[in-house]
């Protein structure tokens, strides 16, 4: 198990990522690593860490170091860690996009001690005051590229996850961020493009949301998410988003035209088809892989 | 108060203002009417209605009918309802459209006892089971063309949605189409587009939805709504609906734009000007208006 742990990046996933540690490992020592103080101030007050330090510093000595912080920021980061890392020690990355971060990598002498990872959890909310135990709990998380990985230090790993709760699963990084651009990143940018509309109409149309239901707070609410943290993910995946972004387009102009002919079959059709839908929203978890 | 209640069409919405008003009026005779028998018996034993009856007779003794079908049959319902109501009495419907109503039933000799109503409250499943007793509690309910009705009536139906607990709001009905054509018929295209692209992607990409997180299963929520229920809807406010569609194509079209130019600035503006969604939707409750 492992005895110290450096968490660089003290939001959301960071802060939720040290919680479940500390709730797995009794007597871990979390060391923080934030590049604002008044975020690491908070989370040292919130208990997400036993102490804060600097970065250089606090990769030295860790079992583990788990790197949460943008996707633009985690290739350097991640190449600092292991330039740095003592053998047996592990670190890994928790961001949206994988390739990127695996070709920045693929060289190093140490390669072998890293392990790209990405939770499939979050919620809009970011920083340290949004982190909660049990955001990872019943979770997939997923491991990329893992032949790249030494395999008992892979095996460390993940049993750690599935103590933590969290489902693993194993994918290249390149089919990790095509599949992500379809059902993550590109439900962001349908959710931004939905808010960017509505409040524009709003300009005209005052007291437009006296009208706003349920369905669509739904829909509308990955728009509050950090603009910091979305658009390196945006940018580093722009190639699948961008084909994804195009498909989605043209559906949804396939669906005007048929609603300006007003051809019922045909819309009756699409939203028939596309309730399939809830054979995969409604699908029990899929069982551990072991 | 109202005595002997009417309730065409037993499914989410009808079903559950049933259940609200047995809850507030205690002795109440609620009547059940449904095209459909195997819903109409599913509603009597979940106690959605004490009887039973058939349109024509049901709707004679009645001091409310409550219409709560598709929005294509409810036109002529609610004239039906006219022709035979007894002085004094109610039709209201409770359609996601309201122009096409108001316009259809504007001549008719007994339109002051009728009331366009829309309850900002749903769920994506349908039928009599996705009914509950809470669901119209704390949520907006529109009331539309409000000079229309006779005065002492629209007070009488007023007074008892308030004691159901909803928050009673006024509009013309053509600002109503106009405005849910933004806050809500748009959100269910978006999802249906988002189902649509990501169920196309999957015949290539097997286990992609292993990757689907809370994000996407929030917005794509709406996708399993009833084809049944919105393609009448769909072609009701298609006008509405199109100018709104035409408008969010063209803001997803600028995002790929952005997105293909790897323009981080104006990809960060997009989404920071957008995050002001938060102040609609983390707005308190708008206060009663009397």
């Amino acid at each position: 198990m492992f005895n110290k742990v450096t968490i660089v990046g003290l939001g959301l996933l960071g802060g939720s990522f040290a919680l479940s540690i500390k709730k797995l490992i009794p007597g871990v020592s979390i060391t923080g690593v934030d590049i604002s103080m008044p975020n690491a101030t908070k989370a040292l007050e919130l208990g997400l860490a036993n102490q804060i330090g600097e970065f250089e510093v606090s990769i030295k000595d860790a079992d583990l170091i788990v790197i949460a912080t943008p996707v633009d920021c985690i290739p350097n980061q991640v190449i600092q860690c292991l330039d740095q890392l003592k053998p047996g020690a592990i670190v890994c990355d928790l961001g949206s996009t994988k390739l990127n971060i695996c070709e920045a990598v693929k060289h190093h002498p140490k390669r072998n001690q890293f392990i790209a990872t990405h939770p499939i959890a979050g919620t809009e909310n970011s920083g340290p005051e949004a982190a909660f135990a049990s955001l990872l709990e019943n979770k997939k998380i997923i491991l990329c590229d893992i032949d790249l990985t030494e395999s008992h230090l892979l095996n460390q790993f993940k049993n750690m996850l599935t103590q933590m709760k969290m489902q693993v699963e194993y994918m290249s990084s390149a089919s990790h961020d095509k599949h992500i651009a379809y059902v993550s990143h590109l439900s962001h940018i349908s959710s931004f493009g939905l808010g960017a509309t509505v409040l524009d109409i709003e300009k005209n149309e005052r007291n437009i949301f006296i009208m706003a239901g349920s369905g669509f707070a739904s829909t509308v609410r990955l728009a509050k998410s950090s603009p910091d943290m979305w658009t390196p993910i945006f940018s580093q995946n722009r190639e699948n988003i961008s084909a994804a972004l195009n498909q989605y387009i043209q559906n949804l102009t396939y669906f005007k035209s048929i609603l300006d002919e007003n051809n019922l079959e045909k819309i009756h059709q699409f939203m028939s088809e596309t309730n399939d839908i809830r054979r995969v929203l409604d699908a029990p978890p899929s069982p551990k892989k072991d």
